[in-house]
């Protein structure tokens, strides 16, 4: 592949949340990237954005001091809403925007209403807007104007089933029972997300009513026949999401099968690790990695498994693979600045 | 229900472990309980057997010593093969045993050397030991000499599904995906269990061959053409189980028709809780309690649903659920000393 | 000592906070004491106080309805202004009062302004007061109208200094660096004590200007001579105050010097423990008992020591200490419902 | 500074221990640095040093194969015995050492058999080695054969002492409440290391025998006369080291004096951070980051100061403070690898 050594430069706007503050360590230490200028997704005071560099400072959010800043690539970790508001404004003006809000990741405007409680003033952008599953994407980053970047849930969901779609059998539920840390819910000002209501808990949530859920329907491409079954639940830790799929298949399949698929499907993929058949990976493989762990238990002599995947929410599942995108945007070599 | 005031004499063996500190605990508040003898399961030194009580000081065991606290009832929370020892010189000693491990939960002999890798050197006792899920027993605790305690995973299991095997869809796997606090493990000297290795990590373990899946398949009255899939967790917490249980229905089913099932199944039953349709409990509403919460969310019209329950796996996992049981073997109320 | 056995009629003021959850829990199960209210400590919609007994619901607060009840004693575990204005209403109409709060602590009304911020209406009654460390108090719990529960840092260092302050040197500062899980900070929906901010997190806070400081002063009658250095930090766990304090003597003193004195102090407190001298307690000890253990090592051939002490912040740093007193003031056995 | 851009040949014994594995994660990044050869401190299986890194694997240790990698410097993240023994033979081969343990650290040799135990075969290279504090370092570092790189509280202590030693009173003691994760006392199979024993808890240990209590004193140049309190505790977390120093002062001093010397001791300090006075630095803002925090209060009108000082103890205390080592050694950047 071309790659360039051309310094980009960056803006992030939502720099002192758990995924802004994780990308802005990233971008600190790219060698491609020059970080033009920094900013909290609301009003209120300077503060730092990443502990690990006390000096970058990300500045209350203005329209006018990013635009001076004049950046290539501007990344939006900001609400769904404000997301969907700037990131139309910014192509206006021919930068190039990686949102990692769920405001451009479905396809479908009419779900938006009802998933995530308003509608896209412009729906066009939705058609336009690549959804930047590196692992899955080609030369369309190259030239995208806008990546929606995924979800950490359905990162975590995709990239284990999309491999195994051609065999999945529809006719039976899709069971995604995931368990996130904490992290995945943002900066919350509120005594349900306190340590002392979260610590030495565990529970479900938003079952039936998760905006992951059209996502993860969407990206592997279920009819409506299909029956998707989506229970998150919230670890007692910050990071990390590990999903444990359970998934029926249309006729008995071998362990090497499986095996082939996966390592065709990622053999350019220098994030993703398949465990061999019967390995299962935990959550601290991953966490604080760009890494995504794959492995898989084949029951019923062939005809079930159980798949099991790990990511780092705030990586994998946000900032890292935003990077990712940016460097397959950019030319750069997708691993640059993350290895 | 007529009961008695009469004080029993009771011994702990195996009290220095996790689920023997939490029995030690409870008896020794009990009123009609006199802790007679207090053991750990193996030699080593004297050692207090809960903090709570630093003066009840667990020796190291030795079978005439037992004999001679002259107990009526003897609480045994050893390893499988010690409890399978040991419990059949009790009994036949005349002493009325509740025995806290796997030993005779399974009805089957043959299940024993593949699932536990032992043999039994008595499989009369495991037709006659009574299984102990208190909320499913009559009188046959009253009269028992041998009470085999569920298992804390089938303890959680079965509560949740047994009231709704009539309308439970036997073609379709059952999924149970389980997770549980670190102390399900017991007190291990192991870097796979250390602090280091389990503290802020969480992951599947055992897929396909945990003991507690013949126990629920059991429990369940599972044909041999039912998939069970059962898939345990290890929390990064000490304490409490959830299992998240996917079922299917053979027809459609109201929230109502559910309900009105879990309360008949536990109208006499002071421990378990049943939430309103649509809610699903956490485990801290249970943790340090004897008490198992349940609750469901149907999808698909009612031809699925997600159920979730939640207990404290020492204790109604374990301690709690034995003094229920040494409350109905004894007269006493099935409260007493928990409440 | 002559007790009782006639049930008191007690009210909750303040139930679903931690430490009015954990009162809950133990007046619901004390033989002497009949729950006829509960209250939070302000508006909302009625709620379980304490998840083990989910029938226990408190009302928002309405003074009509805690009088309505006809209480013989109240149980104030409000914010401190609450309780400063709700105590002498109650001790007006008859009732009497055990304050949780910080309110009637402080012997000296001029204290108030600086470290509470506001003034007392009712300065007599800081007077009347009596300051609850249950194990230096005597006749004056059992006429009390209206008893103070101390703090749970101050707990945690008068029982383990108060014994010893006749060989402490006051020449020397007395340092109390001492560590609190967050409950200690009651539920507050704020970012800052959000699981996101304090999992895996520690820092010291309040260096002072901690409200506990004057109490603490108080408590050793310290001069103004003496410095005392007192460094709160918060620990990322939910329960326990460990508390380790250096202090110099006023000539070389002896192991069996020190133990005599706690012994003596101690003989009869039936919740204190004191180590062997070397022997230091960790916080598991204690966490969900009403007990406080003290452990020292002496230094420097007996001129110095370090001693820590540690007790469950909600327990006896709040709820059991507010049950002891209630014993006493009541006639009940010191250990009633709590052992 | 004259820089090199050469690469070194790098090998590291006791790669899978949790300094090690951090080192090896960082060593595999660092821009000038060639991993020839990793190896675990013992026998067993080979293994992943570090799970960003699946593919570099630590193998058993075998001298001879350390020889053939060619390596020019070798960490050793080894045990005291294990360095003290393995050290010498390396340098005799003319290769240099990073030695991660306390094998070099104390000048005495006369201090080994009490606090190590065991007495130096090589005692003369307890005079050559340099004790690594990199920030209190020279040019002594560029030409060392022999670095001791220092323990994690020694660093997070004299950090946060050496620039105000002039000003301490001796005649005072010292004292310094130190407060570690779990990590600082390496992978053990212990059940006093298990989850279940450290899960919510927190002690005190090793007072009085700690060895980096001689190292401490060592570090300060304290005389016999000044007493040293070193209170080491466990924290309920992984990573990270906090302590609360407690120090007098001989005269008065201001902040802004205080304030000038820390600038002035760190002005060549990257990875040292001097907060305002008043602010106490927490300890997320130093875990996952080669960065020490340190702020101060003044007490008594400038006579005595708490002084909290944050490392994260597997960077700073460990892995980044020998890559720190090593590039003065090597004459890359200081920061080199690590910013």
């Amino acid at each position: 592949m071309e790659t360039t050594t051309e310094t980009k430069r960056v803006a992030i706007v939502g720099a002192t949340g758990y995924a802004g503050s994780e990308l802005t360590g990233i971008l600190a230490k790219h060698p491609g990237a020059q970080v033009v200028a920094l900013f909290s997704s609301g009003s209120g005071v300077p503060a730092p954005a990443n502990p690990a560099f006390p000096d970058l400072v990300a500045q209350p959010f203005a329209f006018d001091a990013l635009l001076a800043s004049n950046p290539d690539v501007v990344f939006l970790a900001t609400p769904n809403e404000a997301s969907a508001e700037l990131a139309p404004k910014l192509i206006d003006r021919g930068l190039r925007v990686i949102d990692l809000s769920g405001a451009f990741r479905l396809n479908d405007p009419g779900l938006y209403p009802t998933w995530y409680g308003f509608a896209h003033e412009r729906p066009a952008l939705l058609d336009e807007a690549v959804y930047g599953l590196t692992e899955f994407c080609n030369g369309e980053l190259k030239s995208a104007r806008l990546i929606a970047n995924p979800g950490c849930y359905p990162t975590s969901i995709l990239l284990a089933l999309r491999p195994l779609t051609y065999v999945i059998d529809r006719e039976q539920p899709v069971i995604c029972d995931s368990k996130s840390g904490v992290s995945g819910a943002g900066k919350k000002a509120d005594i349900a997300w306190s340590f002392g209501e979260l610590y030495g808990n565990f529970k479900a949530y938003g079952v039936g009513h998760h905006r992951h859920e059209p996502e993860i329907r969407q990206g592997l491409r279920l009819g409506d026949r299909t029956p998707l079954v989506f229970v998150p639940h919230l670890l007692p830790t910050l990071r990390g999401i590990l999903s444990t799929i359970h998934v029926g298949f249309t006729r008995t399949v071998t362990a090497s099968e499986i095996a082939d698929n996966y390592a065709r499907a990622f053999e350019n993929s220098p994030f993703v690790r398949i465990l061999p058949a019967g390995q299962l990976p935990e959550l601290k493989n991953v966490v604080n990695t760009p890494r995504c762990e794959i492995g898989y238990t084949l029951l019923q002599g062939g005809r079930r498994a159980v798949i099991v995947s790990v990511i780092d929410n705030l990586l994998k599942g946000a900032a890292s693979q935003a990077v990712q995108n940016f460097n397959r945007m950019c030319g750069f070599p997708e691993t640059e600045g993350l290895a």
